[in-house]
């Protein structure tokens, strides 16, 4: 693996090295850690690496890893860089041959987008979003228990994340993350509904099953003076009849990671909430509620093969990451061996994800700025 | 305390007269239990009322008891009827000189509403409406420290009443509560909206302490045939600039009285939930969350003035029910010694928390049909 | 219903009246509510209560009711004084025909509690003991799992009951509740074991279906300078080979009334805690959690029976206290059509559960005072 | 790192691998997996180790380690082997100059224990237990707030460690660990009591900051035909005066891992259970329960420094074991830079924790035999 940004400053490049380590299957090799060679070089350092593996810049690194024999060279990218330094490197990657691992939103825009899925799909190299959440293997089984039918047509999608660390407008005060993810320079058209609302987004897509096909949104900048939304609320219509709800605020004074879905079926509904990953609830109209916990056997495969310890031993959101990159490095490795990758085989999420994500956020605001109800996704 | 509906095989009867029952003030004397007379005769005898004070109509209870001399007549009337039979018992009851306890919504009509308030404020009396959940402990509380600034200026207002009974059609097993509240007839133009809606608006009315002033209403009628509504989405806007979220379904399959409120201002949120009613959490970006309980010494006047056991002996809805009737009957008693009546000052629902009730279900069902987005209402 | 003890000073005797008052069966008609005249007469009036049926002593109490004809005097005594203060008042009313509610623990020494027993049996009266947490319709659906063997054989019980109002010396301060209960004079041999201990221990056998045969207890008094204990523990064995462990602290600074039983059987387990008295869990190797609730068609019919309102309207204390009050109510209502009165049909404690408790302290005090770990329990 | 035991069929292998890799500090170099040879190198190819750092034993693996250059031999030994085999390979790496982390208990008896300790303590070299629930962030939290006095003076310490796993005599059907731990030849003396029990006499020593003196014991095979004990109950004494309880069982049937502390001291109270390890609760007398959460600015040093992701990002077992490992590894390279290594400083548990475990176990197991209560541990 070699990665795009992540310098030791960035709170994100370390969470990927840590879930990319977690296993044993892959090794940071190389990195361009920041577009400040120095930092760069420090950053690299500090991870032991060999200074000749340290690059200034990410089209050092992949015009210089090229050349390395295979077996030695990297064999993906890891991208952490903020939006708009996203499509950019992507592209070189795979019009370079490497396999990409890339953070979300995927792109600054939906053209972007749709521009890196063409080069993504004509390269045929694995491609993969990090959409962390449905890495948890709660969200997994909830998915696997719509898909057969145990809650019956799905009627109602409640998904919400609520966040509080923009209640102020911190960004005025220099903090890192709060001053790109509030410029649209680096983020793009969307504040808190590209940073949280596409989770949102998402998470209720993966689980329910159905794209989501209309949408009603309100778009605010609840804190004065900010440029981009620090709060969305939207009504969904889903492919197959459902209907629901989306909430994504950062301004919800007091809320940490607050993701939370409910699904409502004609027999019955289910709940995840992010911050208690390790239980799914099941409720029902004519029998006691059920708590499904990971690690016991009742579980499908898909969550079975996602977690790492006994029932009762908590795992967290490091390891709902790690499968991401543990699915991704599969199908890395597989593709080594000759193989056609089908992303959903492997359960990490793709360039069709992305694009969705940005087609989702381009939709929100553009329905929060019409006075019409309704608007459709297109992708 | 003359009892208007409520037979023995009505639900809401039994409750209405055993949180009047609950704390020694109250003493039904007579009822019209039934448009039935034999029914209304079985469930006197039931409730040891002497035969001579169980009537075959509420005219006739009306009539008969005004008839009696003060002290032994009646001194209000608790009308336990269907939404269709709200309007005329009450003015009836007014215009005869009684208080009117009543259940909500206040009428089928925003004009009858209006019309009944006309009466009401004419008559002088004391006019209670039952939206049962301002009388928790935990709700005084939240209404109390979001008037006196301990979350800021408020922002968002999330609230929520998810329900299942109605996940299945119901009414077409004959169902008597299905039945009524799904027939137009009986309950007006709004279903979900009318029953369980209005409960979650004069909610976040209460606690937010601003009027709803927009509204961006999505109603559906999710179980095929039905003709009001059983599921109902909308964005609110409230006087002071905040703005929100309501949620009211009755088709969330395995949803007991899901009523949830979440409020979030500037420097921290709270949220309440109805089935754990004795507890209220404040969240907090920079220090610890808190929990709050019913009968401890920090809680204020409001809350202590609302709780009847020490704190670890769990309240439920009887007691808070009973707060509005113990509120009422208050006002009740210092009207009869000549005191002029100001409702805030006992801590029950009005008459124009009724008609408010009545204008958000017309402007929500207003809104739902057409293509706009927002729509004001007015009283 | 006449009255023992219970003047508008003290906190239980309030909760006697709104629970028996709750379901329109029972109603006050007499009361010695003080061994103070004045304040009996001042409580008695603001009872609504007519002055003649308001004595100064139960013994007056009793004598003059005894002397009004049948239908007109009070049904029953419901004995509401410190522990000192019930034998006395329980025999007499028992020798003169009268049944009786009272308060737990049932007297101040075991000896006394066999002599009632005695007396009440010979008398063919109605007994009850208000053990309140066994109104609590999950408790009474937790006994009935157990006993048809859901769990499988029983193997361990774990019940405490914590709480933290003693964590100070309150009683130095005045505090009316403090005072007595830590004085032996007013409570017998046991603080905390006397007051909450017997209520553990009385749930674990209600439960478990088995009485508790040997302990082996630890108690102290935790506050410098008090006589009594505040804080106890103990390892716990019942007929047919469960063990368990039983703890009750006064102590535990911050808990206020944290009653909680687990049962673990061969097959899985369950649990029960007061202060979230709705639900029920039940925890299984190999299926899912499941929540249970009141009020849902699953639950069995001691449970349903004694649910008042619809679930999802939480229940609490005084609707469980309540459920106490109307079992007797109807036992006391079959003995005076002649039938002979079986308390387990009702669903009641009675004189036996009242010499249980006894026989239990005692058990812990002496346990507790001995080098050796186990004691028996005899009765 | 060097491994001795971990192949690919054991559980606790995997984990500790994970968890050095988690924070790139700590590589794994080589490794006698198994006695068996074949299942060694196997494991080893599994690992993408070099053959020649596969080892048939750990005898021949710190033998030849020993004769690499430095930089490239093996720093340190983690040893995850059952119980019988800790003490001969710890033994033998501190006697060959390699520093040690294993697994608890720390041997078979407790003379055993003292043995080792007097070896590592001549060594000088560092020696680190993995007594994994203290590298939890929130229970340093909770030491650091007990430490301060925030309770006030402890006074009462209940500490669970309930399981279900053995519920079944799950070591006749074969399963690895179900075998060995409830067989005295690789167990030792305790079944349960040292399997779980040392964690959580260690948890209540750790938090409430001072060591059990004297308990009191009731130790079961409550499974039949089981030799070691798979319950335990016992009643405790700490130096400073508090009491407490402690339950290890792993028979009751639907729990999983759940470790349960609960402190009073004379002004409040703190809960934290390892099931949802990212939460503390304080409770308090007088004022709102709080809820303090990992990641948030109010939390002390030692909490702050054990957590690696933002705030309502869940962390799990997995990172409060690599708290532990990082904690040794920190401390092997200050000892490496001639640094001398006080454990404390650094936050790991260490040999003399582990020589209070193996004393705890053997005046449990002395304590249930006897008849008397109370017994002392003795060091």
């Amino acid at each position: 693996m070699g990665m795009v940004g992540g310098s030791t400053d960035a709170f994100i490049g370390a969470v990927h090295r840590r879930v990319a380590a977690l296993d044993g299957y892959i090794e940071l090799v190389c990195g361009a850690f920041s577009s400040n060679p120095q930092k760069s070089k420090a950053t690299g350092k500090s991870l032991f690496l060999p200074p000749d593996r340290v690059y200034g810049s990410y089209e050092e690194m992949i015009e210089r890893e090229k050349e390395l024999p295979e077996g030695e060279r990297m064999d993906f990218v890891s991208i952490v860089t903020p939006n708009h330094l996203h499509f950019a490197p992507a592209r070189l990657a795979l019009e370079n041959g490497f396999h990409v691992i890339l953070d979300k939103p995927m792109t600054l825009s939906l053209a972007e987008a749709k521009t890196l899925k063409k080069i993504a799909d004509r390269s045929g190299l694995v491609f993969a979003l990090t959409h962390t959440y449905t890495g948890y293997p709660m969200v997994k089984e909830a998915r696997r228990l719509v898909a057969k039918g145990t809650l019956g047509v799905v009627r109602k999608i409640y998904v919400e994340y609520t966040q509080g660390w923009l209640a102020q407008p911190l960004e005025r005060t220099g903090q890192k993350q709060a001053s790109w993810r509030s410029d649209p320079k680096f983020s793009g058209l969307g504040g808190a509904i590209a940073d949280i609302g596409t989770h949102a987004a998402n998470l209720a897509e993966y689980i329910g099953g159905n794209p989501i096909t209309e949408l009603c949104a309100d778009l605010q900048a609840v804190v004065q003076g900010r440029v981009l939304d620090d709060d969305a609320t939207m009504f969904l219509r889903f492919e197959g009849g459902a209907t629901g709800l989306l909430v994504a605020t950062q301004v919800a004074a007091g809320e940490e990671n607050n993701l939370f879905i409910r699904v409502y079926g004609e027999k019955g509904g289910l709940e995840w909430r992010q911050e208690e990953p390790n239980t799914l609830i099941l409720k029902w109209p004519d029998k006691p509620r059920q708590i499904l916990r990971t690690g016991l056997p009742y579980v499908g495969n898909e969550a079975a093969g996602a977690t790492r310890v006994p029932s009762g031993h908590p795992e967290g959101y490091l390891e709902a990451f790690a499968n991401i990159y543990v699915a991704f490095a599969r199908a890395v490795a597989d593709h080594q061996r000759g193989k056609k990758i089908v992303p959903q085989h492997y359960g990490f999420p793709d360039v069709n994800d992305g694009v969705r994500g940005m087609a989702f956020i381009e939709a929100a605001v553009k329905s929060s700025a019409q006075k019409q109800k309704w608007i459709r996704i297109t992708v």
